[in-house]
């Protein structure tokens, strides 16, 4: 029987990449996804299909009222900032800093790979594209990763983020060579309501950037 | 104005204890419980009338579902184990145990906190008396701190942890110095329908021998 992995996966490009990966190195892929209140809940719809597509033995969607904390643009009524260049991203950790989140996140996936007897966690974390968000960065995985081990009966938990030093272009080369379908996948922090992307928050301009510099054509529909 | 906290308050005999010395060292306290699928809820209750005996800031209840992924004798429907010696409690991890628990309820105390504007968590673990919870060790407290502390944009938490270091005695007669209502607390992992301590499991002789040894009437009904 193939090993167990828990992804986490958001329905954004990074994470179909992240399982892709983990499908390819034939792990059996427990994905987890949540619903803590963003206002890009269209995503979820993203990450079913894409939990669909890759077959995996199972997907969980957990609802966190990560909204009721307020302090971000993805869950409290913020303006998303929109059409900023890239120094102006990198400038400051953005407003779209969700407190906690990659943490909360990683302690639910946690939980769920002790339970199910998983030691493998994969996250699409990414250091060089949005380096504004300090629970990105490889010493904050390394920290979980040490914390894990020292939270859990089982104690042999390894976080892989086969992401983290790559660029968007990179990411996009990678999920092509592993054949991943980025039309099923969506990064807009600001959609429409009909689920088209805006085209001009932080996510999108990255996306599309990403897409130019990987010389792939971007099947986003953009408002 | 006074510095603020969050305190994890279970509505037992440790967290009031904690609030209690958050309180005395002036902290203004955020009180957070979690609903988390525990067959003894009735521990909410608890925290709720010690929030109030407190006069917390505030006091917030998550819900959380760890009862879905299973795997503890506390969220599960397995039986809690009883009028178990020491020897046998200190045997091996308990069924009680909870995957990640503190993991997650520390990540969530994280988010609040950062919020708040907070720098200082407050958590009853204890790892004399409780030793099977791998979640409950100074080497946990310090790697989530240290987790913390790179997760986040204040980047300056604290965890206290007052009672980490004492036995269920001294920590029933620190909290008597400081006039803990131990009559509001409860620590009972399967009561009666009525709320009434069991007297049989892990926690309810941990409780019972901690009055003895520190020479204090146990305010507890037992069934």
């Amino acid at each position: 029987m193939s090993k167990k992995a828990v992804i986490l996966l958001s329905g954004g490009l990074d994470s179909a990449t992240v399982l892709a990966q983990a499908t390819v190195e034939a792990y059996s892929c427990y994905a987890m996804s949540f619903a803590y209140g963003q206002r890009h809940f269209h995503e979820l719809d993203a990450a079913k299909k894409i939990a669909a597509y890759y077959k995996v033995a199972e997907h969980r969607v957990v609802t966190i009222d990560l909204g009721a904390f307020g302090g971000s643009a993805l869950t409290a009524d913020i303006a998303v900032p929109k059409d900023r260049t890239e120094d102006q991203m990198n400038a400051a950790i953005p407003i779209t800093y969700v407190p906690a989140r990659n943490t909360i996140f990683l302690s639910y996936a946690l939980a769920w790979a002790e339970v199910l007897g998983a030691a493998d966690i994969f996250i699409g974390v990414n250091a060089v594209d949005y380096s504004g968000y300090p629970d990105c960065r490889p010493e904050f995985i390394e920290a979980f990763e040490r914390t894990a081990n020292l939270a859990t009966k089982s104690a042999n938990f390894k976080l892989h983020t086969p992401l983290i030093h790559l660029t968007k272009a990179q990411i996009i080369s990678l999920g092509m060579s592993l054949g991943v379908d980025y039309a099923l996948t969506t990064s807009c922090y600001d959609p429409t309501p009909e689920g088209k992307a805006c085209g001009h928050c932080d996510s999108c301009i990255l996306r599309k950037k990403g897409f130019v510099e990987a010389g792939v054509m971007d099947p986003t529909e953009y408002d």
